[in-house]
């Protein structure tokens, strides 16, 4: 049982490192990592941070000497055994392993590569390149970081008395979005928390209440370390940097257009009739969905992460509905910002028309939005995304212009091929 | 910096019996004491506990066995010398010491006397039979023994994180108090929680938060072990049961109706210019100032317990008037069932009127209610009164019929004498 107060007043290296595990990541990474292994471990890449939330200047909030000494315990890890053992227990229901030999035999010997370290205009640059297998590997462990170093920041100047309240407020906060999940019928949610939470101890306190609170209806968490230690299961699905790679490595439009295709082909055949769920914006969804082969419709569900979540969760219920299936027998899963108020309104509309579950991420692990004065534990978009490949740069045009990534003669290329008109910009928070 | 919850999960008895010094009891007590010791040390007694929350069975919620092993281990305790040393330095303000050599000489010595223990209804019957010097010692320890078994029982079915969540959602609400008390102009407030507090734990952490968070307006609490361990001031004023036993002691109407001023004019022999707080409502506060004499209106300040607080001001400021006072240099102490809103409505109407300060109590040390299922940890409103003195019963009539107690002729001898008509009654929550 865990004194959050004390611990985080106590913090210091030796107990608490910001990544104290290989397996403190998402397991879509490993998923992924999985696929890149077997089909492209050697592809040069760049993965870089992106803070989308300009107005907060981490490098002045973050020390680089603390940014350094965590990045670079982060590269010291190596999976332990009893880590090994619980990748290699990982099973599709009764259809064998999640995680192959092959991939397991690689991970245990993995450890985390070089990183480029510079700031520019009150931001850090960092940067991480090299084969994708290893730079991929990065994404989770060095948001993380950033994100806790900046709350760690603040937290260094409140006594303990202000610790302890701080605590109880944000708990009190997280049992109450629980309390009104638990009126939500036929829930299931998940954490994806991991890589903007306010702390480990402190996400692994949320995954603690959500499985109590909410029993058969949290599904998991994304958080690896976290399921091996709470026993809950880890959940996941994939992301943009999939076709984003693909997409980069095509010698022609032709090509450029197949890619998303070409992703699924993949997975498909990586994870046989399992973790068949679509992240369908990456070039966005209208045109991924009016394009689709048949078989795309086949998949078991979609996720829904850029576009507003009713308009989506619309698109997605014509498609299956255009395709013939029956939408009560397909899955969106929702993840974009969300938050209880969100949550409630997504269900409300959806609830009996489709299968539901949500990826519920900031707003659950790093919800201490006015709890300290000037937002100053107000959380921030920081992403890791693959910023190049082979040589050229990676292009992503999401359903939400505010989230679009590429050089400006790319984009008008993809957007060309693609078939994206105007699109409406959102408001990111998280 | 403690873990509450942990703690409160690992209850023992061992590392926490409910009572745990001597000191662990109100301020006021002590002063009492030494005035008992002085003048009627001997005097034969009663003191009895009586459950004004009678819809609350107490007696089933609260094994015997348990209430007998924390009582007896009460009995047990003696003062240690740090605790002797911290009595004896406690001063007035350049005036030399508030607990004089033969008082501290005298609990050096000291053991809580015998009780006796039967079930009635539901309800405990715990009685105190001796001298009054030992019997008025058991009054904070039983009810703070009482209150914390009932709270423990239920908290005994709890898991961790139910812990958790209930004392963060505690944390807050207390917090959020102190909030808008920090916005009250010229605020003085003190801790009069012990008797009725959810367990010692959470009273010694409220005080921490009170101090904290309100810096000078926090005069201190009525706790001294808390007072002593956490150094700020312990604070304390005087009680009912005085007027009540010099009155159950008068051997005539004349001398009865005289009893409440001699209880005044002793305490002012014994504490000088100091601790000068009448407490007017033990025989109905109007008659008890329509018939003061002079003298009693130079005191500092007056207590005002039973009667709804704008009506009780408003009376105190019109008796100060018209006895030739500004009473704006006068003080009233509000100190009955106070909540926030309470002192906020006191605090709009008469700050700058007079001088004001608040003995805040159940709803500082106790306030859990709702925060489980059917009021399980809600306070309830227990108290220990004298009953008897030199073999015959005392009476309370109160500005409130619901906190009168005494046998119907006496209260109706009482009423004659002291000129009461009639009172409206008030709920009493706590």
């Amino acid at each position: 049982m865990l004194d959050l107060a004390k611990r985080v007043y106590d913090h210091s290296f030796r107990i608490d490192p910001i990544v104290r595990s290989l397996l403190d990541t998402d397991f879509y990474k490993l998923l992924m990592a999985q696929t890149i292994l077997r089909r492209h471990p050697a592809i040069e890449t760049t993965f870089g941070i992106t803070n989308r939330t300009r107005r907060i200047r981490i490098a002045d909030e973050v020390d680089a000497g603390l940014l350094r000494e965590q990045l670079d315990h982060a590269r010291t890890l190596r999976l332990s055994k009893s880590e090994i053992t619980w990748l290699r227990g990982n099973v599709f229901r009764g259809q064998g392993r999640i995680l192959g030999p092959e991939f397991v035999a690689w991970f245990e010997t993995f450890r985390l590569p070089d990183y480029e370290l510079a700031v520019h205009d009150g931001q850090y640059e960092l940067t991480f390149h090299g084969p994708w297998i290893e730079t991929t590997m990065w994404e989770v462990p060095a948001l993380a970081i950033l994100n806790e170093l900046r709350a760690r920041a603040v937290l260094r100047g409140l006594g303990k008395l202000d610790l302890q309240v701080l605590y109880a407020r944000a708990m009190t906060r997280v049992w109450e979005k629980i309390e009104r999940l638990q009126k939500l019928p036929d829930l299931s949610v998940a954490d994806f928390g991991t890589r903007r939470r306010h702390g480990f101890l402190w996400q692994d306190w949320c995954v603690q209440a959500m499985a109590e609170g909410l029993g058969g209806a949290f599904l998991g968490t994304s958080n690896c370390l976290i399921a091996a230690r709470q026993e809950v299961e880890p959940v996941g699905t994939n992301a943009h940097e999939l076709p984003m790679v693909y997409a980069a490595l095509a010698e022609d439009d032709g090509a450029l257009a197949a890619a998303p295709y070409a992703v699924l082909a993949d997975w498909q055949e990586d994870y046989g009739g399992n973790l068949l769920v679509i992240l369908p914006d990456t070039y966005g969804t209208t045109g991924f969905l009016a394009n689709a082969p048949d078989w795309v419709s086949d998949w078991t569900g979609i996720r829904i992460d850029s576009k507003d979540p009713i308009e989506g969760g619309e698109e997605v219920i014509r498609f299956w509905q255009a395709r013939g299936h029956d939408p009560r027998d397909k899955l969106a899963i929702f993840s974009d910002g969300l938050d209880i108020d969100e949550i409630e309104r997504i269900h409300a509309r959806f609830h009996g028309r489709m299968r539901i579950g949500y990826g519920w991420g900031t707003l659950l692990t790093n919800d201490f939005r006015g709890l300290l004065p000037d937002g100053k534990l107000d959380p921030v978009s920081i992403v890791c995304k693959v910023t190049e490949a082979k040589g050229r740069p990676t292009v992503k045009l999401s359903d939400n212009p505010t989230k679009a990534q590429g050089p400006a003669d790319e984009v008008a290329r993809y957007r060309r091929v693609f078939g994206v008109g105007e699109q409406e910009a959102l408001p990111v928070l998280v």
